[in-house]
């Protein structure tokens, strides 16, 4: 393979439970991320199970690609896997006994009250010439071997096991090995709710330089909004950066109306320390969401400090005694009404306590609706002080869909009533 | 490729978010499970970007392994999907306009109030000789195309597009085509919660009889519970289903401690039924779950047949005023105890008028936890009629791992609750 340039790599996912679809290959996409991230493209996946002939058809078309091959699984105990015996063999390599090894899972069985079993033993078996690479988290340690100017790294298929390896020995030995050949990639994530793929797409579109340089853009919708990604490719980090925080603020106002800020991607953990810096706190009265939206804002540690709780009033009779909505209004208006989403908000903050509620009532099928109100209508209200302020949501998609979408609809009226309130003080 | 014995398939999957790692592919392991299910078994999966030569190329290696070669991406109307072009110019096929195609374009863009723009105009374009297979859900068909014995099917990258070809053209087609020459997959699932894959495999590998003929057996384990996938692969569909009745009547009474009967594999389908021809209704009462055991409930369509609501007491004065919890208990035992889990069982239940109540308190971490009672301790607790009963869990994992375990020990608790009193009368 070329040596000149930015390396490639190609991956080989091994696996019976792969290739017959019990199992969705993960791996795959996060070390294709991880790669991507230090400037490492990957140009190629092979998947095969475990079959000897298969495992080394796939490494030596991986080889014939890329520089940097990185098989995972197929390195456990059992004598299904053969990941090690296939690739040894296909590059003419004996497998002896690592002692350093096979001492470290003597310890690893003891500590947990096992004795190690003889199937174990084959786990501390290496490649000739391997490099070791220490794996924390299991049994499986990580090989690296060389051939040519090819290097083969053999990696556990268990996610927490594989990433824990890459990061504690790939990153830096990668970094050290392709010094000056890559040119890493560097990204920033905007946040947005509320605004449809196409139409930011339009937007921003419309605003950017004819010339990004070495920037790159990419819209990642899903049923809670679009993130925005942007990327510079640049051999300088500090350059990388100053690309990235112009584009940013470039970008910052055109998207504000929609945008938040997370290091998770969830507006929850914009909306909770918005709470928390404002010194408010936040009760919940749900319908058609059954706990969802509860269930969001909790799903952030720490979210006691705002979280003081909320009523899940899935049939009428709760909502008027748990919540105080008026008989009146779900018989005038329906229970799925805006008069009825108000009461509900104002009423599980003012029973709770709470500085300021929200509140969900849809119809989120399959069955429930009507010609008025068809699955999809959704009404959500957040209150505010003395303020109640509602909303209408008409939403498609199945059950799930419509109740994720409107958990994430009601989290951002409130998210925004509390910016538009910041700024009138 | 050989024609005799069952016909092989391998996968291609096109994709730069494939490659790149911005999207999983779940393609390969959904078809993956759907050829196996028609005796088809995936060799090879190989995935690429949207490049037009190494399109070719794994199509290419494709047909060499495999007499069906499903290929899926980049079918597009945008300039980067490649995939129609690159293997018609592989297999030498011209591409050529096809007029009903175009109609129905023209008839689904007109439907949603477009026009049809002239990027789309590529997607009514096939390769000569193709058989189109409509596409309901989207505007890129798939197609078959036929080079000497081996089948090449190409079908756009939408997972909801490609399972509705599928599942509207494909399964038939094959049927048809490889008909005598497969041994479909026959399953059934056993579902159990509560019990580790390691003690149910040793249980159930006790009973096993030493020839299995057909059979086969799987364990799939998830945070909830271990599924058992018993399989019998045989060309008749009646012996089929005798080995699995054989099977399923060995294991059933050693699963029984553990087992439950849901079509969709969730213990809240088995619970919301039994609630409900028992003439039984739920309410729920939770703390560190956040929600998240209403949510499970909810998630059934119908459960408001069952389910009047829930209080999610995060804070202790929302556990006092609107449970019922006493002040003193919480003084005394903490928020995490039996007795403060007892009393929101029965306090929600009462409060809300129904016939049963669940409760959850615990610590989800990361912060919360003490010596004593350190991240993970959980109580959850059910009350029937005049009886409470509580059981004390000890979870490991993250913040999420401990909450989902919570919910699903809960939800367990209270359906074998249900069982015994069931038993009883």
């Amino acid at each position: 393979m070329s040596q000149v340039g930015p390396p490639q790599a190609a991956l080989v996912t091994v696996g019976n439970e792969l290739i017959h679809g019990e199992t969705v290959d993960t791996n795959a996409a996060w070390l294709a991320q991880a790669l991507g991230s230090l400037g490492i493209p990957v140009v190629r996946v092979f998947t095969v199970g475990d079959v000897e002939h298969e495992i080394q058809e796939a490494v030596s078309a991986a080889m014939e690609v890329a520089e940097l091959v990185l098989v995972s699984g197929g390195l456990g105990p059992t004598p299904d896997d053969l990941t090690k015996e296939a690739v040894s063999s296909l590059l003419g390599l004996e497998l002896c006994l690592d002692k350093t090894l096979l001492a470290g899972l003597k310890e690893f069985f003891q500590s947990r009250g096992y004795r190690l079993s003889p199937n174990n033993f084959s786990q501390a078996e290496v490649p000739e010439g391997a490099v070791v690479l220490p794996n924390t988290r299991g049994t499986a340690p990580g090989l690296l071997l060389e051939e040519g100017s090819t290097l083969v790294f053999l990696l556990p298929g268990v996610p927490r096991e594989l990433r824990g390896i890459f990061e504690e020995h790939l990153e830096l030995l990668l970094n050290q090995r392709f010094d000056g050949r890559t040119e890493p990639v560097h990204h920033r994530m905007l946040h947005t709710t509320g605004i449809p793929e196409s139409r930011l797409s339009e937007l921003v579109s419309q605003h950017l330089p004819r010339d990004m340089g070495p920037l790159t853009l990419a819209f990642l919708p899903d049923p809670r909004g679009v993130d925005l990604r942007i990327s510079a490719r640049c051999a300088n980090a500090e350059e990388a950066q100053e690309w990235l925080t112009k584009l940013e603020n470039l970008l910052e106002p055109i998207i504000a109306k929609w945008g938040f800020e997370a290091s998770t991607g969830d507006i929850t953990e914009a909306l909770n320390r918005t709470l928390s810096e404002r010194g408010d706190t936040v009760a919940v009265a749900e319908s058609c969401t059954g706990g969802l939206l509860s269930k969001r804002i909790t799903d952030q540690p720490r979210s006691s400090e705002v979280f003081l709780g909320g009523i899940i009033a899935y049939q009428d009779e709760v909502k008027i005694s748990q919540l105080g909505v008026s008989r009146l209004a779900i018989a005038e208006n329906g229970a799925v009404s805006e008069v009825v989403a108000c009461q509900m908000a104002s009423g599980v903050a003012e029973r709770l306590g709470a500085s300021t509620g929200i509140a969900i009532t849809g119809v989120a099928g399959p069955g429930g609706g009507t010609l008025e109100k068809p699955v999809g209508t959704v009404w959500v209200a957040v209150s505010l002080k003395e303020t109640v302020e509602a909303q209408l949501l008409r939403l498609v998609g199945d059950r799930d869909a419509i109740r994720v979408r409107a958990a994430q609809h009601a989290l951002a009226l409130l998210y925004r009533r509390l910016g538009y309130a910041e700024m009138k003080a």
